[in-house]
């Protein structure tokens, strides 16, 4: 049961205009691979808007282009897992955020024996493994993704994603790299109409966020393995935060890391492990990418919890 | 000459690691058009970022993914002026904005004879112009995009843009389309680290941001046609604040619209003008954008001035 001032809190927001059909395809996607017998993670990315009107034209907004996420989900699925990817909208995408930003650089019309449009041969040979794993795993259904853009509807979307997994018992893997507003302001509070910069300052009092991982490992998805991320830019205080999430709210794992150094270094940490996972400058420089061996790690933590 | 007021306040920005290199891009394009006798427009566009932290977890926003700012530099590409594009990092840019965004899903690998990468056919009529468009005025040296995500750094480079095209006189047009933030926190009262978020509610002050347009206006390019624009969500206001704003700074022209119907009316207003664009739903269905005859007006008039 989720607490009463969870359930009232939820009555509060505001769902998105499809929020129904979202829904539901979070429920064929879940169905579909829980009758398949296959493994699932649901990976959430990007960050959460908060808006400061309610028809908004300002809001709070977190640091995040989905980098995280959106590398992390294309491991999960040469792991041979489903992913559910809730993405803020316009945040990065599996396999599209490896196209060239300037993919019209690259394409060139041909006129002859009727019109083309090509890649231009010196960009085929990298572009074409992600064009192919892109249809992949879109073609096979191991990916479903569903957009959000305001911490309301995140998180709305999170909690019927973690609905729609219940079945997956320990199967289910929850990664929750999104970016999540630490603070909102309640819709009751919120003008109608832009603020009007007159009166020459700007306060702003914003609620904390309640912490809904309580009520997701609690609730929604008891028997989940699920990962929350601790991004900090204070070195000093990193680990400890990241053993107090582990402690408050009794979930599998805590990752930690630092703004400026996520790329290279993540510290995972559960109740019976601190494991440092690092990329030399060489690996990053050869192209690697730390969510490889942190998604390896993190399968082969998971299959043990499942034998 | 800037006001003092002003000038201390640039003294307080902080510049982008690569404001140099920036500032000399923008002032090698207004050379070679200034030479080449061409019209020149600077477009600004999509939202400026205030930080919440000095290392940058949290900032606030401004709703805009500059769909105003991209379509109008194509129209004024295609009426022969260079382009001068200032736009937020990962805003749309002109013609890339026309790509599908899941450009992944109309590519397909082909491998008899080598490996190609090609446009499906079905896609290749739609989107064949917007290759070609955009590699015509990309290849002709045209438009020059610079990019900014702070609101110091886009004060920055409007100001680096502005002096670039002084000697362009009453041939330049600047066309303001980006959503400035209004408000600020002054680097001084900054946190260096993420807020931590332990107190239950969170206090923000922000203060006004100079209005750059009076300087810019007065000083930066006093002879240019300067076009700002007024988005608003209440009808009721609109029409008055644009006036208004056209008092205060005494530039060429207020483009007034709402947001909910920004994409099929918008209204010139000038001191001697007030007139409305408007676009049909037939015409939005049929693909029509408002911008095409907003340039081709703006356009006319610009040249008015220039007789």
């Amino acid at each position: 049961m989720t607490s009463p001032s969870i359930s009232s809190f939820f009555k509060e927001l505001t769902a998105p205009d499809n929020f129904q059909s979202k829904k539901q395809q979070l429920e064929d996607f879940s169905t579909r691979h829980f009758q398949q017998k296959n493994r699932i993670v649901l990976i959430t990315s990007g960050g959460t808007t908060v808006p400061l009107e309610s028809r908004t034209v300002r809001f709070i907004d977190n640091f995040s282009i989905g980098r995280r996420g959106a590398t992390s989900a294309e491991y999960f699925l040469k792991q041979g897992y489903a992913v559910l990817y809730l993405y803020r909208h316009r945040s990065l995408q599996p396999f599209h955020h490896r196209l060239d930003k300037n993919i019209l650089d690259v394409l060139t019309v041909n006129r002859n024996n009727g019109a083309t449009i090509n890649v231009q041969a010196p960009f085929v040979e990298s572009l074409a493994p992600v064009v192919q794993q892109y249809h992949l795993y879109h073609d096979s259904g191991m990916l479903c993704q569903v957009d959000f853009t305001t911490l309301d509807e995140y998180l709305l979307l999170l909690r019927a994603a973690c609905e729609a997994l219940r079945h997956f018992d320990k199967s289910a893997l929850v990664y929750l790299a999104a970016a999540v507003s630490d603070f909102y302001i309640p819709a009751a509070q919120l003008p109608e109409h832009k603020i009007q910069s007159s009166n020459g300052k700007l306060q702003l009092s914003l609620e904390m966020t309640p912490k809904l991982l309580k009520p997701l490992v609690k609730d929604w998805v008891p028997n989940a393995f699920t990962v929350s991320f601790k991004l900090e830019t204070d070195p000093e205080i990193m680990i400890a935060k990241a053993k107090g999430a582990l402690e408050t709210y009794k979930h599998q794992m805590v990752i930690a890391n630092l703004l400026h150094t996520r790329r290279k270094e993540v510290v995972m940490i559960s109740s019976d492990l601190e494991e440092r996972v690092l990329l030399t400058d060489d690996d990053l420089d050869a192209g690697k990418e730390i969510e490889e061996p942190l998604i390896a790690r993190l399968v082969a933590i998971h299959a043990e919890t499942l034998s």
